[in-house]
């Protein structure tokens, strides 16, 4: 079982992603993100996207119900069914599905976020938290019947409201629950960096206890996404690839160990 | 089993629906509009929807990219999940799907609508068709495991292309394959009018044979729209109810025979 994750950048080439998972003879499905979709269409909107800063430095999206119904046009949305399209065109029998739906992937609200604020420090609640369970039997249900998963936020929290997430917890918890050996993350870089500047810095191999020293020095979101990709690596069976989303063949590359394989 | 049809009106009470259709004990599934959303959707985005005018008279929507594009975002993003997320939070399992996801609806595009345009007859190709078939088996799997689809466009053409289609139509082909006896129709009026500018002309009921009469006088949207609902009435256990989505107890009233019914 693979899963895939497809960034939300604009330059991801979506295409040539499709075009060869349809080639792919296992089981597998996709999360996807939308941020670039989601920032223009605010733009047009005229909807402001609020940033928030905690006072641990932890950078993230005010998600506000204005917030959501942004994410429900442009993930849930625009992205999710133009990606579904797509894989229908290239003979995959895809389904999309945003985690409210059948209660795909539930949730907890953030109690709030500590805000620095005018030198005081608030509270700010908003439509965000973790992802905490999957709905196992429609998954499997879907899988067992030929079904790719297209998946994408919002999740469900307990009250039954549609909360923002991390996609890389999204994808920490389907790993689990679908016994994924193998998670491929198309970003738009040729893998992870060793100097953000350089592209030519690629870091072929990662092991776990490298990864562990990494995370240690590493800061904000970045960091976040590593200790993501830690929790990836469940068993020692486990294979994650960062792998570049922009170029031709992208799964080929990555499946080939082009990008930084972590295990 | 009962097809709730859900009409996209800006003053249709989601709300009261969703509160009724909690406290219904039988399986149902939702279909859904978004016009007005999508209308305002596109005048905040300026996109300007085309409205074609056939050469037999009856007026639709040009569905170019960039009206799939709004409709993704409206009908199978912002009110399929919104309407899905009130629902859950009602305790309903709903599960939000477009007629592309697993290919729920496939149709077949139309071929080109004949289009008066400075006094000449031109041709025009979008992405509109007609529903033709439902996937059973996606459908019954999701109602036996206890979860309620709401549907919307767009729909699945045989090319692997999103498409436009008339919810009217879709209902049609779902009420046969789920063998529904009660389909709802909630609008924006206490029911069928006679008279178009007197919300006091409700017609009470229709016969099949009234519904004929009916027919052959009417013009342009409308008589489609009777079309599709004498195709409703397969068989002598069909009902139709034509009702009020804007009042408190919407289902309720409906089903006590409020509106226009239909046998």
């Amino acid at each position: 079982m693979m899963i895939v994750k497809i960034g939300g950048g604009a330059s991801i080439n979506l295409e040539e992603i499709v075009k060869d998972l349809a080639q792919y003879k296992q089981p597998f499905l996709v999360v996807h993100g939308a941020n670039a979709l989601r920032d223009s269409l605010a733009k047009k909107l005229c909807t402001t996207i609020t940033t928030l800063e905690s006072a641990s430095g932890i950078s993230s999206v005010q998600s506000d119900e204005e917030l959501i119904d942004l994410m429900c046009m442009s993930y849930a949305g625009l992205r999710n069914k133009r990606l579904v399209e797509l894989f229908q065109r290239h003979g995959v029998n895809a389904i999309g599905l945003s985690g409210i739906d059948g209660q795909l992937i539930r949730g907890e609200r953030n109690a709030g976020i500590r805000v620095r604020q005018n030198g005081k420090t608030i509270m700010v609640r908003d439509f965000s938290g973790k992802p905490r369970s999957v709905n196992q039997q429609l998954l499997q249900m879907l899988l067992d019947n030929g079904y790719v998963p297209v998946i994408t936020v919002p999740i469900l929290d307990a009250d039954g409201y549609a909360i923002n997430s991390e996609n890389d917890d999204i994808v920490a918890l389907l790993q689990v629950a679908c016994k994924a050996d193998t998670v491929v993350q198309f970003i738009e870089a040729p893998g992870f960096l060793n100097n953000a500047e350089d592209s030519g810095s690629v870091i072929a191999k990662l092991t776990r206890s490298e990864l562990a020293a990494r995370e240690s020095t590493a800061q904000g979101r970045f960091r976040r996404k590593l200790m993501a990709i830690s929790r990836l690596l469940t068993t020692s069976e486990s294979k994650v690839v960062i792998a570049d989303g922009r170029v031709t063949n992208p799964l080929q590359r990555a499946l080939e160990g082009q990008g930084t394989v972590i295990q």
